[in-house]
């Protein structure tokens, strides 16, 4: 559900309401039966709802939207985001991952959350994605989540996230860019079907540092990382100049880039493709999408807003779990 | 004429082989006429050439291309840079600049030149444009050149260039995104005929430092920094997350977007119009454009290679000088 004062719950109402032309699996919404209520009737959004359990709810999803009801206090104030309803929102994503875990659910898409709603009812994470890694460490060490954003077949992965440029060159770790590929290696193998995955990376510095005149940190830490990752089988190359990286010919040589920061990895996927791209989460036990965009209070309530990155954040989540597969089968 | 065993010499001849149906304005090239002729040769073009003066150059220009002949030792060897042709490449600049200062020629613009070849010669410049800098202060002190990538209606300024990541953060001064401002700003009222130009500005960090929480930056030194040219009569907006402001109907918004650092101003115009952009030289008493692409001394020689971004910066130098309201004139 995410935050109940943001677009999420709006975008998961009208898309349901919507699930027959754009052929949507089925899904179940966790969070407050009587608040989704309350919104779709303000969005005059015709959508019956009904309270069942995850293996339920394929059966019942042509007939009305299947619920978890997660009780609690949840006001439905569109824009207008309280601490009371911060309970049922943390409670919604604990329960979802749980049910992801044992396989109830095949894969969790989250809605956008206001991270300070949630800390004044006691979240203690920096984010969404490492509240989910937490949840995932099930008594052991929390793994370590890494975010992709994915459109068709263009994905990039930025290597640090929410710090500083300042901050970014002392965390470009040897450690870390060879994690990083690892794991994006990994899930394309095996979540995104991928034999053997080419993955490019950017350089940190300018012209991939050229030649040492720009910094040295893609030939000092970059380079031997994506050596290490070479000398074990994956297909790693780099590091490039960032700038060219991205010209879509080259881009698409990849099953996915690797960039050093934020901006460096999400400018270009958002360039090409705004409010389509995806936010997937490697890295976790469980499979895990969202839209890539955030509550967009000004939106919520309204109507508005663009359900695009929703849906697609829906659809991978369902292809990445061989949902087109399972009904197959299942007919 | 740029770096003799580069792609420049090619581009040139090839545009100038295709004047009539490119529809080219005229210019005339500052380089070694016999070196000209040879890589013509080699590239079968059946380009004739003659040694003018530029005011003789366009009444000349169909007929042949016109040459500033600056002599020296300049062998036609493709992809393999020497010393020796470094003083006729340093001569042609320097050339070249004193008569667009006094008003002989409308523009420069500048083929890709090797460094190292260069520094073998004596030259003792960063880089082309510090070098067109220091031969544009007459005896002052040098102006600042401000680097702008331009396509089309979409403009972009890196605000810091050729420095590594580490070193950006120190470097963005409240001075130099001020002085930053002011030059673009002047140069599209001056140069691009924008009466009232508006400026958007990238954040620094991730969102724009987002309230605080990902860096300080964007609100000690690039929001003040903006408010000052807000103060001075600039219509300046910002500081904007980086990743959101290049989707193409937000950037459509600005005249021109500075971005604070090399890869954050590149990866967009790359990613959008990767072989047609145009380097534009703002700050200088004269027009100075050149292709965006470097000396591909692969493709020297061979006849292959983008001329696009090259035919653009010579249809951008004419522009901006006027070009098309003079030859309506002459008629």
């Amino acid at each position: 559900m995410g935050e109940p004062a943001g677009i999420g719950p709006d975008l998961i109402l009208r898309l349901y309401a919507n699930r027959v032309e754009l052929g949507l699996p089925p899904f179940i919404v966790y969070g407050h039966i009587d608040f989704l209520r309350a919104r779709a009737a303000r969005l005059r959004l015709p959508v019956a709802m009904l309270e069942c359990t995850p293996p339920e709810a394929a059966a019942r999803f042509a007939e009305a939207l299947p619920v978890v009801h997660v009780d609690g206090l949840v006001p439905d104030k569109p824009g207008d985001p309280t601490a009371l309803s911060g309970k049922v929102v943390i409670e919604a994503i604990s329960r979802a991952v749980d049910d992801s875990l044992t396989g109830a659910c095949r894969a969790i898409v989250t809605a956008p959350i206001h991270k300070a709603a949630l800390y004044a009812a006691g979240f203690k994470y920096p984010g969404h994605t490492e509240y989910l890694a937490a949840l995932c460490a099930q008594g052991g060490a929390a793994p370590m989540p890494v975010m992709m954003l994915a459109h068709e077949a263009l994905r990039v992965i930025p290597a640090t996230i929410h710090v500083p440029i300042s901050a970014v060159p002392s965390l470009i770790t040897f450690e870390l860019v060879v994690s990083t590929g690892r794991i994006v290696a990994h899930s394309l193998r095996t979540r995104f079907g991928i034999a053997e995955p080419r993955i490019g990376f950017a350089g940190l510095n300018p012209h991939a540092s050229e030649g040492g005149n720009i910094g040295t940190e893609d030939y000092d830490t970059v380079g031997p990382a994506i050596a290490q990752l070479q000398h074990e089988g994956i297909l790693a190359e780099g590091p490039m100049p960032a700038d060219t990286l991205f010209h879509l010919p080259h881009w698409r040589k990849y099953d996915a880039v690797i960039a050093m920061y934020h901006d460096q990895a999400l400018i270009p996927i958002k360039t090409v493709a705004f409010d389509q791209a995806v936010n997937v989460t490697l890295g976790l036990p469980i499979v895990r999408t969202s839209p890539d965009h955030g509550t967009a209070f000004d939106l919520a309530g309204t109507g508005n807003g663009s359900d695009a990155s929703f849906l697609n954040a829906i659809r991978l989540a369902d292809e990445l779990t061989g949902g087109a597969a399972q009904r197959a089968a299942a007919q």
